[in-house]
């Protein structure tokens, strides 16, 4: 039990005033407070959480955003497949459950990063309402404004998606050989009201990247150009 | 299984250079490098992974480290108990097994930091050599080099650690009511050759912090003073 012992000394340990020989020396915790971070850096954190089915360009999308936050010296960072399915959620299959638990640490460390000071994209299918709905109350739970969740809805098509399908997957799904694929033989849940609907499926990548910068200058998330 | 279709999908994606009715619009991952993040930050990301026994100064000294760090307007965080074990590992408990998964995660949500272009400082016991181990090979199959990865030993004494016992967790394990206790019913293994090795038993928390931002700047890992 020695890290959850761990914690709850260190907890404790801030109130210690001395430390060996040295007894005048205050150990305490220092935590740098998110007000702190966001002043020096001179905007916000928040989560911009991508959601929409496979090909409708939520990760190209978010890598886009991501190029043009970090031009402005923006601090930003992109959490997808590539380097959470091949990483912390490498134990995790494609049961309910385990989908589940993908989407629920993704959050987890979406707020991490929050927490950090970044702007976090995160760019998964997250198919159902209530997973997504349950990241958005991790935030507010943790003092977070609800202006620091941005649900972004890639909005494309199954046609247009499906028509990018240059991996065969959605082929695949429609001849059976991949199950439960969302849009094909599992649902997607689209956003009832989410903060940007954004029509991947016939705008410019362009357009879309400069719909979301401008939003985000609106909300006092990053400096206006 | 769509969250993995679409990882493989989004990789894919990168190739095509069309969208809908844009045809001549590029949507691929513009991915940024470390490289790029870190000349823009003007100091490499790395991991400080700082272990030893409960009461050793861990947390404290992690938090001291990083309020130097953030006045040098230098980007880091700190991933202890109250962050990780109260939010993404909620669902671990404090199993070996467990124990193990708690250490792995953390290393992979150090390596996104990392990634991200932030020096991480991790205050977890991480008694066992194997696990801590594990996350330097992380970072190295990452792409990282030895350098990314500093090992800093808290060495305090046990008889001190024991000595600055607020929340009583020692006596606690001493008369058996908690099991599995790091340094009195359970191993500590101590770091054969950490890269750092600091006397927290003893030094004052400043001469402790002066010690890491030394080392660091000595690397070239932050800038001289």
């Amino acid at each position: 039990m020695s890290e959850s012992n761990d914690a709850k000394n260190v907890s404790a340990y801030g109130q210690i005033r001395s430390i060996g020989k040295s007894t005048n020396i205050a150990w305490h915790h220092s935590t740098i407070t998110k007000a702190e971070i966001n002043e020096k850096n001179d905007h916000r954190s928040s989560i911009l959480w991508f959601t929409g089915l496979s090909g409708s360009g939520k990760s190209t999308l978010a890598n886009a955003v991501h190029r043009k936050l970090f031009e402005r010296s923006i601090h930003s960072y992109v959490l997808d497949g590539d380097n959470i399915r091949h990483g912390i959620n490498q134990d995790l299959g494609f049961s309910d459950q385990d989908r589940v638990e993908n989407i629920r640490r993704v959050g987890e460390i979406a707020r991490l990063f929050a927490d950090a000071g970044m702007i976090t994209l995160t760019a998964f299918v997250s198919p159902f309402r209530d997973d997504r709905e349950q990241v958005r109350q991790l935030v507010k739970k943790n003092g977070g404004s609800t202006e620091d969740f941005i649900e972004i809805y890639c909005n494309a098509d199954l046609k247009v998606c499906e028509g990018r399908d240059t991996k065969g997957l959605y082929e695949k799904a429609r001849s059976g050989i991949i199950p439960n694929f969302t849009g094909i033989t599992s649902p997607y849940e689209e956003p009832e009201c989410p903060e940007l609907d954004i029509d991947t499926g016939s705008k410019s990548l362009v357009d879309c990247v400069e719909q979301i910068l401008k939003y985000l200058e609106l909300k006092g998330a990053i400096p206006a150009k």
